[in-house]
């Protein structure tokens, strides 16, 4: 058989809401790592994936052709044991950093941010000095001797995904659970972790808006962990108003530095710990408070140590935009929302995110936030403060801006902050 | 607005089953022929189409897309209408050849086969000599001359059909009938002809083998050809069972000249008068009798000019494949079904057929079949001969014509020849 004749009749066979073979999916993602399935074989395949689905069978095969695809990371020289968060970002995600002092070994290996979320590489690259990319052996000794290391996922790590997520993004084939699930777990997987906390966000500002969806997602993923034999946990967060006061690069560095100094926005804090206290327990570490870690300064500690063993500066002051304006409240009153993916997409507009991958993003751009909901404020007084280095970008930042908060006099209604928890 | 982004719109548009307004579908046909939209951007696409479908409105747009991204032919200058007819492949279609002596001008700019149904140049180039490649000034002249002109679609017509063809072949998005129907409009539109009757065929040897799609893409076509000012009517034909007693190149091309020559299968000189006659009603030609025509020699007289004014020697043998083997049937009685895309398929196994685009055929080879449905055979009789250069191909054809004829006492049920006619 003809591999061009093999890939069009598993495409078929998707098309016509058929079940796909274990054989058919670890040929198809082989043969596409390989180059034998071209990417607009791949693409067809990927619109009928979407549209009319997998079972759980089918995803965890896919999931397990990804990781087979490339190289699966293994720890065991560790003293410790390894747990991992993954965040399917959302708007103003800034748990990672410091959970990564929390006590255990945390190797996230990470990829770039894309679109109105931003990634954790591009944060951590706007500290002076701080290299993403590491050797293997590298990884191991900053983890070994820190006890965290966040770095950029070698080319080896689920080479399948790497160019799924590239096709994905240029195909409209973003929005599928099975897709989206198999592409966040093969990577994990692959990426060595024994145990995985994950942050699925839901509400207006996420990327899963629908918190059925949002559920299903993190059910999904659950599943593939533990068909991995990955200890594996999630819950479902509230991202219908932006979390912390910060959406930018360097900013909500800043925001983190003041967590991780006792300080920082109470929403902030209180789901780092809940995922900090999450992620301690699902190893097994007891009788370690990641609270007190927070305010006694061994946090931070941890923080300084990985830092500077990727060749960062932590006493560097961070950059700093070259230009910012305020934008004010128009009436007073109480906050009752504020559109959390309005101010991901403004900072994403002022140059903290890009718009194709391999695009640079501007360190200091952004988003301050000076009042949330609930809060009240006056007509004229500030309301967001944006931050570019590149005037230019104000106005369509401003554009999106329009109407994202309302000031009135009812009641605040706001999603818990963990909507659930699938364990 | 980037143009992978407006793409990326497009294509998210359909996925979520909304309609696509005029503009996208004029920007998405041209970006693609000019190369701004990638293949694995328009795969997603036709995808989405194919499983989500499009309305009258937009498979009239897209048909008018593709005709503008190339040129539209005139045969202003002849002194006769034009009509020209389509069929949409079944096996052992051989009505093309014998219509093009009817009267009328029929400028039949064609295509390649692919897969098991068997393209008209294919069969021509099976005689020594012919060429299926004309200049546009050649065109007019043999259609002048001789009534009747039988080649090559020039690169300038429907470049964007060309370019979506080749793309449906390989990502299993043949199927669907707006891109059907889209595809075979807009090649007959640009062709200039004023008229059009389409042999759309159903049943088991068909490519629409429901009569019900089978209708509905023939309703489809007739509305796009109203649309565009071009006089069109569809008969849904039978295909359960091979139409003639020959499939394959030279073999069908015999079969032709026998029709020519006032004999031929019955089935075969039935549908073609049948087509002559629907042919010269909607040019309005009348007091002409394609019965006479082939019975007097005057159709011979037009078929001999025709393929001399493109090179070929109609005294010439056709060509003769060398080797051949016979396969008898097993059991004794009437002939209750034969298996038409069976046969089909056997005579592309044999070297009638490619498989992918630009691979070269064999003239001689095919399938001869001495009975049909409803005639008796006794054990050992000659069912089926088999042809080819290449002997090693016999047994992959005989592997698909095992249990492809029926052996019994029932009655016979068969379609009518003309199971629909759509005007």
């Amino acid at each position: 058989m003809s591999e061009s004749f093999a890939a069009v009749e598993i495409i078929a066979a998707k098309r016509d809401k058929h079940e796909l073979t274990d054989a058919q999916i670890d040929w198809v993602i082989r043969a596409y790592t390989d180059g034998a399935v071209a990417d607009e074989q791949m693409s067809a395949l990927l619109m009928a994936i979407l549209l009319n689905g997998m079972n759980s069978r089918e995803i965890s095969r896919w999931t397990n052709a990804m990781i087979k695809s490339g190289e699966r990371m293994s720890w065991s020289a560790l003293d410790r044991p390894t747990v991992d968060k993954h965040s399917t970002g959302g708007v103003g995600d800034k748990i990672t950093l410091p959970l990564a002092a929390c006590g255990a070994a945390v190797p996230q290996l990470s990829g770039r941010g894309l679109g109105h979320t931003g990634g954790t590489l591009d944060k951590l690259e706007s500290i002076p000095g701080w290299r993403a990319s590491l050797s293997n052996d590298e990884m191991l000794k900053v983890l070994q001797d820190c006890g965290a290391v966040i770095c950029a996922a070698g080319a080896g790590l689920a080479p399948a995904d790497k160019k799924l997520y590239a096709l994905r993004d240029v195909t409209a084939t973003v929005e599928a659970i099975p897709l989206i699930a198999s592409s966040i777990m093969s990577k994990k997987i692959a990426e060595g972790t024994s145990a995985l906390v994950l942050d699925v966000k839901t509400g207006a500002g996420a990327f899963m808006s629908d918190p059925l969806k949002a559920r299903e997602l993190a059910q999904t993923m659950v599943g593939l962990g533990k068909d991995a034999g990955v200890k594996t946990l999630a819950l479902v967060t509230a991202m219908d108003i932006p979390l912390g006061l910060t959406a930018g690069n360097a900013l909500e560095v800043r925001e983190s530095l003041e967590v991780l100094s006792g300080g920082g926005p109470a929403d902030v804090v209180e789901l780092t710990l809940i995922f900090a206290q999450e992620m301690l327990e699902i190893v097994g570490i007891k009788g370690k408070d990641p609270a007190k870690a927070l305010k006694d300064g061994s946090a931070m500690d941890v923080w300084r140590k990985m830092i500077s063993a990727q060749g960062g500066n932590p006493d560097a002051p961070l950059p700093v935009a070259r230009e910012n304006i305020t934008i004010s409240a128009e009436s007073s009153g109480t906050i009752l929302s504020m559109d959390a993916m309005a101010v991901g997409v403004a900072a994403w507009r002022l140059g903290a995110g890009r718009s194709r991958q391999g695009e640079s993003v501007q360190s200091g751009a952004g988003i301050e936030i000076h009042k949330k909901p609930g809060e009240k404020i006056v007509a004229g007084q500030p309301l967001y403060t944006l931050h570019t280095d590149t005037p230019e970008r104000f106005a369509r930042a401003q554009e999106v801006l329009q109407g994202s908060v309302q000031i009135g006099d009812a009641e605040v209604k706001r999603l818990p902050l963990i909507v659930e928890r699938i364990s």
